[in-house]
């Protein structure tokens, strides 16, 4: 076993926001677009066609759930959903809120150069109580 | 009405591979990473959240369907799935299959600078038909 995923090696555990079912959800390490969420499969997969269709409709669900907390948490313009996996093939999905001065608005974050902002530890836990609290809404 | 997904100016029809029920699927303009795909949702909406939930799980079978095809077609390490809509909010999904020699196997392909390949008509039908092809199969 070789995954990073698998290995509970990434995401940081001090990161968890919360367990949605067929997905974990953690804040991105770096928050320069704030709210920065990353839903990562339980088990693990590379693909949607290697799941079957009752995990993707869990896995869509939870998508959606996601988004409409960090929509109702940050207020943003737009929500971009990405699964890229080139680094790491295990399924995750990027869930990025745009918001109001974000500093390219019509780019995807990783056509912005930017350094990294890693929050401390209470602006973190704060950022993740705050996602927290929507997703139990 | 001021969506151009609504008002059929985007994409182009003439890319149009297949109707996939929720989504119409269309062979992206610029082609410099191969069978770059988009899957536009048929009737206007911006975020997963607004969909139902039988409409979600349509939308994530059609992503599996056409990330099957593209797999088939084009042997690929690794399939992205993004939706952004920073120009465009009308949902749309962008599915790039990564292959073997990707000029930056580890990137996000909007991180990755390069001149649009725009094939010419017989090429490009080409490419529509051979995704077509393991479409239908």
């Amino acid at each position: 076993m070789t995954c990073d995923a698998c290995l509970g090696r990434w995401p940081d555990p001090g990161d968890r926001i919360a367990d949605l079912g067929a997905t974990v959800a953690y804040l991105h390490v770096d928050q320069f677009f704030p709210g920065w969420t990353v839903l990562v499969l339980q088990h693990h997969a590379t693909e949607l066609f290697q799941l079957s269709r009752e995990a993707r409709s869990a896995l869509i669900e939870e998508l959606s759930r996601a988004a409409a907390a960090l929509h109702a948490a940050f207020e943003p313009i737009k929500v971009n959903y990405a699964c890229l996996g080139n680094v790491l093939p295990h399924l995750h999905w990027h869930l990025i809120p745009r918001l109001e001065g974000d500093p390219a608005p019509r780019e995807a974050v990783w056509a912005v150069p930017h350094a990294a902002v890693r929050l401390d530890g209470p602006a973190r836990a704060e950022r993740i109580a705050r996602i927290r609290g929507h997703l139990s809404g």
